[in-house]
C-alpha cells in the first residue's frame, strides 16, 4: 500500500472531481469526466462506464475510452464482469481478466486491445442502489489493481452516482418543461386548424438563421455568437411568439371575408324582406287605385314598371355587396356605387324607412384590402400584447430572461411602422431581426387562410425583399437568409411539408 | 496536527456528505444538512451558512444552528467576519473572536451566547466564485481551530457551493415550470372569462381534500398517505383538468341560449319576412276581387279577419319561440304547441310555401334542459379528451406519471354514468373521485355562465349529496369533505372571493 499523503491525496483528488461533476449537468459530458478522473484516481489505461436501466434490467454504456464518441452497448444485469458486478452489489478485481469465464473477449477482438488487470466497481447512489459500474483496465505498470485502488473507485463511483442522477433529473426536468411548452403550443395553435406548426418552423428557420449569422460574421455580424443558453431562449421565444393568439376571439382568427357568414346571411334576409317590401307597396297601391275607379290593364302596367325598376336596383346591390365582401383588393371606383347602396331605403318591418345596408356595414364593405375591419385588426395585432403579458407573468431562469422582449418584437418595423410599439431602429434587438424574417417568410409559403393561396419560395424572398428596400426589415439579416439558403437547408432537416412546398414552388 | 489516519477519515466523511448533499435537492433541507455536517467535521459548537446574493451584493443566511429556524439575516459584503471572507476570498481563524474588532457581538448580544474560538471559511464554486461562507464557532476543548480544520472547512464548503448551486436551480427550474403551467391554465382560462381561476381553485380544493382523507384514515382511507411527490402529481392534475377547454369552440363554450344571438336574430327576420308575405297575399287577393267587380267594404273586411288571424298567429308563435329558447326546464305540454308551429307555413322568397322553423330548430328549442344539443353538448364532454391527448404528449417524469389519467376522471361517475370512459365503481381511483366533487361544488358555486345564478354552500352540498345518493359520487371521500369542512377552510386560505361567496351564501 502507498503512503498515507498519497492517499490522502487521492481523497482530496476526489473531492475537486466530485465539486466538478455535480457542475456539469450535461450527462454526456458528465460521463466523459468520470471516466478520465477514474483513471486517473486509479492508474488504470482505459475506464469505461455502465448505468443502470431498471425498467429494462440492463446496464447500458455511453462512454468507454478507445470505443468512440457513443459506443451504447446493453448487457443484462448478471452478464460479464460489469453485469455481475451490478447483480452481486461488490467489486471484482482480477490481475488476468482472461482467466476469468465472466470476462467477455468479444469488446477486445473487436478493438484490437488486449486487457490483462480488470477492476469493476459498483456505484452506489445515496439509497444504497446500483447506479452503474466503473470498469478500470489494465493498471499502469502491469501490476495488478490494489485494495486501495478498490477503495477510491469506490468512493469516486458514489460521488459518480450521485451527479449521474442529478444530471438524468435536470435532463428529464428540461424535457419535461419543454415538451410541456411546445404541446401548450400545438393545443393553442389547434384553434386556427391553418396554423399548425407555424410556430416550431419559425423556431427552426430563426435558430438556422442565427447559426447562419454567426457563420457568416461580416460587418454587423462580426464576432457575433450565440451561447448554447441564448439560443435556448431565442428558442423558447420563437415558440411562443404567438402564443398570444389564445387571447384573439376564434371569429377574428378566422374571419375569411369582410362579413361573416350569418351576416351575410341576415343581410340577404333584409334583401328579401325589402323585395317582399316593394312587392306589397305595389299590391297596395294597385288595390286603391283599382278603388278609385281606374281600369285594371294600365294600373297592371304601370305598377309593373315601377317595380320591376326597383327589383332591378335590388339585385345590383346585392350582387355588388357579394362582390365586396370578398377580401380582394377592392376594385377601382367602387366607393361611388357603395355610397349610392347605403342611400336605398325600403320600409321595414316596424312601417319606417330603413336604409338596405347600416352605415356600419358599408363601411366594413369599403375596406380596400383583406377582411378585417380596423377593430378586428386591432384584436389580431393585440395577440402580441397577450404574448407579452403572458411571457412576463412566467419566472424566467436568469439565461432566459429577455424571452418576452425578443418574443415580443417579432412584429415590430425598422422605421417604426410595426406593432406593438413601434420601436425603429436600433430599439428592435437582432433576434427579433431575424424572428420577423423567419415569421413572414413561414407565413406567406403557407397557406394560412382558406381564402389565401400560399406563395412560392421565389415569390415569397422577393416580397421580403421590398420589405427590405422600404426600409422594414434588415438587409443584412436578410443577405444572410437568402445567401445562406435557411429556408431550404431548414427543409432539408425532414420537414414533413417538404414535398407541400416542394409542390407550390 | 491530528495523525494522517484521522485525517483519512475525514477526508471520506466528507465524501460521504459531499454525495448526500448532492441528492439532497430540497434547499432548507440541505442547508441545515451542510451546518450539521460542519459542525462535525471540524468539533465546532454551532456553526452558520451565508449565501452570496451576487445581484445585491449582500450576504443572507437561511441557516445558524440555535437562532430558530429561519434567521433570514442580511450582511453587506465587506462587513462583519462573514461579509470580510467574502469580499476578501480567505479564510479568517481567530482565537478569540471578541479579540477582532471586525466581529459584531449583536449577535451574541440577542442570544445570550458567547463566542471564543472562530474560523469562517469561504465557499468556492467551480467557476471560483465565493458562492457563500461558513462560519463555526467555539472549537470543542477550548482550544483554537487548526489549520487542518481551516483545510477541510474549505474542502466541505466547497461541495456544499456546488450542491447549493445546484439546489437553487433545481429549484428555479421548478418555479420555471409551474410558472409555466398556471400562466398557461390562466391564458386558457381567459377565452371563457366567467370560468376565471376554476381551475387553480379546483387544485386548491381537491388538495385540502386530500389532507382531509389522510388525516380522516377511517374505513377506505386506513393507511392513505400522499407522498410530496404524490401531492405534485395530483395538483398538477387538478390545474390541468379542463386544459381541453381549448380544444372546444368558443361559441360552444359560451352558449347561453338555445338559439346563438344571430340565430335568433335569423329566426325573428324569417318572422318578419312571413308576416310581410301574409299581408302582400292579402293585397293580392284585395286587388283580384276589386278586379272582379266586387265592392271595396266587405273585402277590406273579409281580408282584415284573415290577415289578422294569421298575424295572431304568428305572433303567439313568436312568443313560443322566445320562451323556449331559454336553457330552463320546459314547461310540461309545450310539445303539441312547438309541434304545431313547426307545421305553419308561409310563401318563401322563391315562391314556394316554406315551414316557419326548420325540423332542426324545432329539435334545439324542445331541448328539456340548459342550451345545448346533444352534438354541442358531446363537444362540450370532448373537452376530457381533449385534456388527455394533450397531457399524453408530455414527457412526465416517473413521480408525474399517473397526471393523465387523474385528470382525465374528473367527470367519470361510480354508477359508470359518467364520461369519457364510462368507468364504474373501482376503475374510478381516490384521486378522480375527490376531484370530481371539488370540480362540481366550484362549478356549482361559482356563477360560471351568464345565465347561471351561482349557488350557496348548503344548496351545492345538497346537490352533491344527492348525486351521493344515486350512487355517482363517492360517499365517503364526500363524508370527510363535510366533517372537515373543506372548502370553507379552502376559503379561509386568504381566497379573494371570500366576499363574493360569502354573499352568495
Ligand atoms: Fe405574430
Ligand atoms: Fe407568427
Ligand atoms: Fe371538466
Ligand atoms: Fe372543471
Amino acid at each position: 500500500m502507498d503512503g498515507p499523503q498519497r492517499r490522502i491525496d487521492k481523497l482530496t483528488s476526489i473531492l475537486d472531481v466530485a465539486k466538478a461533476m455535480v457542475a456539469q449537468r450535461d450527462l454526456d459530458a458528465l460521463l466523459r469526466m468520470i471516466v478520465r478522473e477514474a483513471g486517473r484516481v486509479v492508474d488504470a489505461d482505459r475506464c469505461s462506464l455502465f448505468l443502470v436501466d431498471r425498467e429494462e434490467k440492463v446496464l447500458y454504456s455511453k462512454v468507454a475510452q478507445g470505443m468512440g464518441p457513443s459506443p451504447r452497448i446493453r448487457v443484462p444485469l448478471g452478464v460479464g464482469i460489469a453485469g455481475a458486478t451490478a447483480r452481486t452489489r461488490r467489486p471484482i478485481n482480477l490481475p488476468d481478466a482472461y482467466a476469468d469465464s465472466r470476462f467477455n473477449r468479444a469488446v477486445d477482438l473487436s478493438t484490437g486491445y488486449r486487457t490483462t488487470s480488470l477492476l469493476c466497481v459498483p456505484m452506489f447512489n445515496t439509497d444504497g442502489d446500483v447506479a452503474g459500474v466503473i470498469q478500470a483496465l489494465n493498471k499502469a505498470g502491469g501490476v495488478p489493481f490494489s485494495d486501495e485502488d478498490e477503495e477510491l473507485l469506490l468512493a469516486l463511483g458514489g460521488q459518480a452516482a450521485s451527479a449521474v442522477e442529478n444530471a438524468l433529473l435536470h435532463e428529464e426536468i428540461h424535457q419535461l418543461f419543454e415538451g410541456f411548452v411546445k404541446a401548450s403550443v400545438v393545443a393553442i395553435e389547434s384553434r386556427d386548424s391553418t396554423t399548425a406548426g407555424h410556430s416550431e418552423r419559425v423556431a427552426r428557420l430563426t435558430l438556422a438563421l442565427a447559426d447562419a449569422v454567426e457563420r457568416d460574421g461580416r460587418g454587423p455580424f462580426a464576432g457575433i455568437v450565440f451561447s448554447p443558453d441564448q439560443r435556448m431562449e431565442l428558442r423558447y421565444a420563437a415558440l411562443l411568439h404567438d402564443f398570444g393568439k389564445v387571447g384573439v376571439r376564434e371569429h377574428v382568427l378566422m374571419k375569411a371575408n369582410k362579413f361573416h357568414p350569418h351576416e351575410l346571411t341576415l343581410v340577404e334576409h333584409r334583401f328579401d324582406y325589402a323585395r317582399k317590401s316593394f312587392e306589397a307597396e305595389s299590391l297596395r297601391r294597385q288595390r286603391d287605385r283599382l278603388a278609385a275607379g281606374e281600369r285594371l290593364d294600365p294600373v297592371l302596367m304601370d305598377e309593373e314598371a315601377i317595380l320591376s325598376a326597383k327589383l332591378r336596383e335590388l339585385e345590383a346591390a346585392r350582387e355588388l355587396v357579394r362582390r365586396c365582401n370578398r377580401p380582394t383588393v377592392l376594385p377601382a371606383g367602387i366607393s361611388a356605387p357603395l355610397a349610392q347602396l347605403a342611400a336605398l331605403s325600403f320600409l321595414g318591418p316596424d312601417g319606417l324607412p330603413q336604409t338596405l345596408l347600416s352605415a356600419q356595414e358599408v363601411e366594413l364593405l369599403s375596406i380596400p384590402k383583406g377582411s378585417l375591419s380596423p377593430a378586428e385588426r386591432l384584436e389580431i395585432e393585440s395577440h402580441v400584447s397577450h404574448t407579452y403579458r403572458f411571457l412576463k407573468q412566467i419566472p424566467w431562469t436568469r439565461s432566459l430572461r429577455r424571452i418576452p422582449e425578443i418574443a415580443c418584437g417579432h412584429h415590430e418595423k425598422l422605421d417604426g411602422t410595426g406593432y406593438p410599439l413601434g420601436k425603429a431602429g436600433q430599439e428592435i434587438g437582432l433576434e427579433a431581426r431575424m424572428m420577423a424574417i423567419a415569421d413572414i417568410y413561414d407565413a406567406l409559403t403557407v397557406s394560412d387562410r382558406p381564402y389565401k393561396r400560399s406563395v412560392s419560395h421565389d415569390d415569397a424572398l422577393e416580397i421580403l425583399s421590398a420589405d427590405v428596400r422600404s426600409g422594414k426589415l434588415d438587409a443584412e439579416v436578410f443577405r444572410v437568409f437568402v445567401e445562406a439558403d435557411v429556408p431550404r437547408r431548414f427543409l432539408e432537416d425532414g420537414e414533413e411539408r417538404t414535398a407541400e412546398r416542394a409542390a407550390a414552388r
